[in-house]
């Protein structure tokens, strides 16, 4: 596979391509060592923002894939980190989910639940996937962001897939805010936003076009890889299941990705050959 | 004044017009008895998507004003009906306060609270402002509405003014709707939508052009009324406090009041000349 030889690095999606859920796609371990074995820099970026970094890094454990912390980037961690690096110790409310506000407070924020309709003055709002959500949480956010807070959405993704349906993603809830304040978000830390990806490209020294981008939905994982210039593969494993290879002449060109495989395991296939 | 002199009916919105808050603007009792002697027919049509239409009435009766239920539209009510005179007895998921699980066991719906994440095949799902808002009533609603049930927004307030501060409305959990299952609402029923105005004018008989909507809101009352053709009223008692009648000149023509006047008392008074 021309493509795979060619890159010198790999960003690889999380949820969908690595695993479903909690269970690993079975080989892929296998593929992530012989592609290290074939000199390829691996970095994992997954827009998750109810999960910590530590969380993630407990999977790859179980599955037997050994991953240095400083190859992942989970949107959760990049999110607290971005708003770190420009004010450390903001004052910022966190409207998500417990990962989210352990990730705010190991980078070093003020970090504040939203459990109050009575927020102080806060310089930050972090909007993520809030499975704790009540209507004291979203009043405060919404008086937060009122009051001059930075608006920092963790993603933008409608809706998140879990193993009995569809949830609420952070996209519902910054589209909530949004319609609120009329203010659009400062910043979307994940795809298709392209923050995430840049800060694992900068982590490991290499440019957008000597990377490939893998992921599972041509909307957030191929778009934020197109936006930059880098290779685009899009798996058929997750979000994408039942879809088509000639599907992707039917997307707009910004989605759609330079080569469609159906899962990881076709790497692995084709650097064999 | 001419315009009241010429009209037939006059619309009043609740808050911010005839109240803030709970309490009464003083003198509007005395306002109203003095319209309904010189033979004008008077409505009350509110986007109120949390209270009741009986405690509508609690605060009519304890500002000592004699009001028919019947003379009452309350974007709740209304809502609740609005489904009952489609499918009478629909299955219908309420995101909302227990004022609009109220108004549709009244309307004779099958009524369901969304305190599931698995909701059964429903006709309906009314979104309207949640002060017990949870992560698991808005996973309920997402997969309702997925599941193909009707999407009625009570209003698409953004936010409500409260004692305190500003609190989520209707419009901002529609607004997630919308965002996560793509679709906008089927229908909504508050300002600025028509439908509230026409049910009034409906009941008592009277087109629009012989009417007057007065409101505290371009963006809502008067937008309404301007949809309709009827004459509109703007008062700087509510959300329109601080603003002048100058101010009128930079709002786009949908939202301009026919007239600008500080409060409903000038009502009083230029009918008093």
């Amino acid at each position: 596979m021309r493509l795979i030889d060619e890159v010198k690095g790999i960003l690889f999606d999380l949820d969908g391509v690595l695993w479903l859920g909690d269970q690993a796609i079975p080989g892929v371990a296998g593929v992530l060592h012989r592609l290290r074995a074939r000199g390829k820099k691996l970095m994992f970026v997954s827009n998750t923002s109810s999960r910590s970094k530590a969380k993630c890094l407990q999977v790859f454990e179980r599955m037997g894939v050994d991953v240095d912390p400083d190859e992942v980037f989970i949107a959760s961690e990049c999110a607290a980190r971005y708003i770190a690096a420009r004010k450390p110790g903001a004052v910022t409310y966190v409207l998500g989910s417990p990962g989210l506000f352990d990730e705010a407070v190991l980078a070093g924020l003020d970090a504040r639940t939203t459990s109050t309709k009575h927020p102080e003055q806060a310089e930050y709002v972090m909007v993520g996937k809030d499975n704790d959500l009540t209507f004291t949480r979203l009043t405060c956010a919404l008086r937060a962001l009122k009051a001059g807070a930075k608006f920092v959405a963790v993603n933008c993704d409608p809706t998140v897939p879990v193993a009995d349906g569809l949830e609420p993603g952070a996209g519902a809830l910054a589209a909530a805010m949004t319609f609120m304040t009329g203010r659009e978000p400062d910043v979307v830390v994940g795809k298709p936003g392209t923050l995430l990806l840049e800060m694992a490209l900068e982590r490991c020294g290499l440019t957008p076009a000597e990377c490939a981008m893998v992921g599972d939905t041509p909307e957030s994982d191929v778009a934020a890889g197109n936006a930059l210039g880098m290779h685009t593969i899009l798996v058929l494993t997750g979000n994408s299941d039942g879809r088509t290879a000639d599907d992707d002449l039917n997307i707009p060109a910004v989605m759609r990705p330079e080569l469609t495989l159906q899962s990881v395991l076709d790497l692995d296939l084709a650097a064999a050959n």
